[in-house]
């Protein structure tokens, strides 16, 4: 995707992948994150893992709509969204308690108020009680913000999580095998956790999804909302208002591109607690979606023949942008963020478990042996084959 | 400093402080970092520490030295004054080794190239090995690099370290007593684990040191490099170039600028071994300098008479900002950054230690008893009384 390259995004991180190659990789090289040795209490049978994530691009949008309505509420979903892109990383190694959370926010004060800093802080504890209240610790152990104007151009919300977790309860991608099945889940709805309908975005594509789709007053309007170098057809080049309805749903588009990151903790904390050294693998699709899976496996063909329906944030995406089927189930969960390989004994409990949290889930594929790794996806769009 | 507000710093944070004033301080209040229960190991005798902190805007003086001489090595210190930041920091409660460290870096990819994010990550490493061969350790436990050019118009380069603790093992600021001397360390030279002589400076005030020492050239070529709308006097208002020599140092004032953050770990490793139980308050003297101690004292009066020399580098930023000298101890570590507190008879082993390292160490004051908290500081340039 060329434009996303203009846009000064990189998809596949090759630059990066580079840079950190030489690296020690950790216990487990094919983990979902790294796992360390337990430095912190030299047990044998534990380890400890570190994340660092942030909500991105999603601040800008947060940051257009504060502008437009006045409603500052949409920042608290920004510390949402931070939190769970490391929490769900976590999650995919099987730590679902006791995570140590720190926040990262880097402000232009000429823009970013402190009612705004407020908001970020408050939406942060607010989730952090949220999860507590369904027995999942997070514990919040300070955090920096600094006034960085002549580096940032309005914000950037990162957060990072530690956990020491028992080897022993460790979920490795390395287990996922043929004959797995693969149960995905739903990106969008409402959960019975959250306080509204969510459109499934997460925190991932939202560069392009904010030019693609956004009207270009935009522009003239919020100079600081984008990088002046970017080639003028690339930013907001799309039709839509933040206030325009979304069709299909009860959000507006700014609401639907804002849905904070729904987390799959207090799913996965009972389905690992009811299923133990049952998992053979937890992907979360964030960056690079469907085709994620492919950093994790050794000689299998991923096959997701079920997907869950695409919802209408991401359908008016591809409208409005264009982009071909195959590139959105690279770049957007599209629907299903979440995929758990398991037997296929293990499914219809799995599946009621995230049904009782109000979350769809079903049986979206399987895993074969295959000389090559390779992911294929049979949608309604057409059939996708990733290697 | 009214310019400070001006070009969107805010020296006191007041807005911070503010917006988190609600929330748990942990089990120590008045301690220099925030501690917290044992989350990790459950162990009543232990305690857990989350640190967060960056480079700030130190980085946009690696982009200018880099962009102006194409030397990329300058960005590996960038790296180490991340990390120092928040090492320091644990240091003064004691925290000396088994650091858990993730780094965030959110870049602009039009600008800044993979050659410098690998300079950054290979900086990193050289200071972890560095520190491993004296016997400190710090463990890379991964990290984050996020394209996000419409948010940040270069880099930030951030960091997160996590430990944990013994509680008998803490120092706490809460033990500073009148009768304590202060020891200070030097900020300045050459630290036997230092590649080059230091400047000093760390990673503080350098929002307006960049600006008030650089010439206005700058302005023009780099104005990816300062928010537009600060206002155009207090842009790149001084007189010099990077590559003009620092009299009376080997550094150019681009390289005195970037002289990589010091560290006491080393040192204090080794004072915390011999003297256990003796220490009674550490002060990394950033943010707010030499009136820092204030937050962490009550009924107090901490009185510097014999601060080391102010090196150039801090001559240099008074000349051309005509900023107070009281304003400077308050911003600025002059050359003093570390304090330690106390008994007098444990001085000179203190010092000893700090030499054998090659750092400037003496005794620069000492602690009153006094019904408002205040620090007088008495120096070359006057005397000055903050409370």
């Amino acid at each position: 995707m060329e434009k996303y390259e203009q846009r000064g995004v990189s998809a596949g991180k090759e630059e990066v992948h580079a840079a950190v190659k030489d690296l020690y990789h950790g216990l487990y090289p094919k983990a979902f994150c790294k796992i360390y040795p337990d430095y912190m209490g030299g047990d044998e049978s534990y380890c400890n893992v570190m994340s660092a994530d942030g909500s991105g691009t999603k601040s800008i949008l947060a940051y257009l709509y504060w502008k437009e309505t006045g409603d500052v509420s949409v920042w608290k979903g920004i510390a949402q969204d931070a939190m769970v892109m490391n929490l769900d990383d976590l999650l995919c190694i099987g730590a679902t308690n006791q995570f140590l959370y720190t926040s990262i926010i880097n402000r232009n004060k000429h823009l970013i108020t402190g009612e705004v800093i407020a908001a970020i802080i408050q939406g942060g504890q607010e989730f952090i009680d949220k999860m507590n209240n369904l027995g999942i610790r997070i514990n919040l152990m300070g955090g920096e913000t600094a006034d960085l104007g002549d580096c940032v151009r309005t914000t950037t919300v990162d957060a990072a999580m530690t956990v020491r977790m028992k080897k022993n309860d460790l979920v490795l991608t390395q287990n996922i095998k043929p004959g797995n099945v693969i149960i995905g889940f739903a990106s969008y709805g409402q959960a019975t956790y959250e306080d509204e309908y969510n459109s499934g975005i997460s925190s991932n594509g939202l560069t392009s999804a904010r030019h693609d789709l956004l009207h270009n007053s935009y522009a003239t309007k919020y100079p600081e909302t984008f990088d002046a170098v970017i080639d003028k057809s690339l930013v907001y080049s799309g039709s839509k208002k933040l206030t325009d309805a979304l069709e299909g749903t009860p959000l507006n588009i700014g609401k639907a591109l804002l849905s904070p990151t729904r987390t799959y903790l207090p799913i996965m904390k009972q389905v690992l607690e009811e299923l133990p050294a049952q998992i053979n693998g937890l992907v979360n699709c964030t960056g690079g979606a469907h085709t994620k899976v492919l950093h994790y496996i050794e000689g299998l063909r991923i096959v997701k023949t079920h997907l869950l329906p695409v919802p209408p944030i991401f359908n008016l995406i591809q409208q409005e942008s264009k982009t071909s089927w195959k590139e959105m189930y690279k770049v957007l969960n599209c629907g299903t963020r979440l995929e758990l390989y398991t037997d296929a004994k293990n499914a219809s409990l799995i599946i009621d478990v995230a049904q009782a949290y109000g979350v769809s889930a079903q049986v979206i594929g399987h895993v074969e042996a295959s000389k090559k790794n390779e992911v294929v996806v049979k949608s309604q769009h057409g059939e996708f084959v990733y290697n």
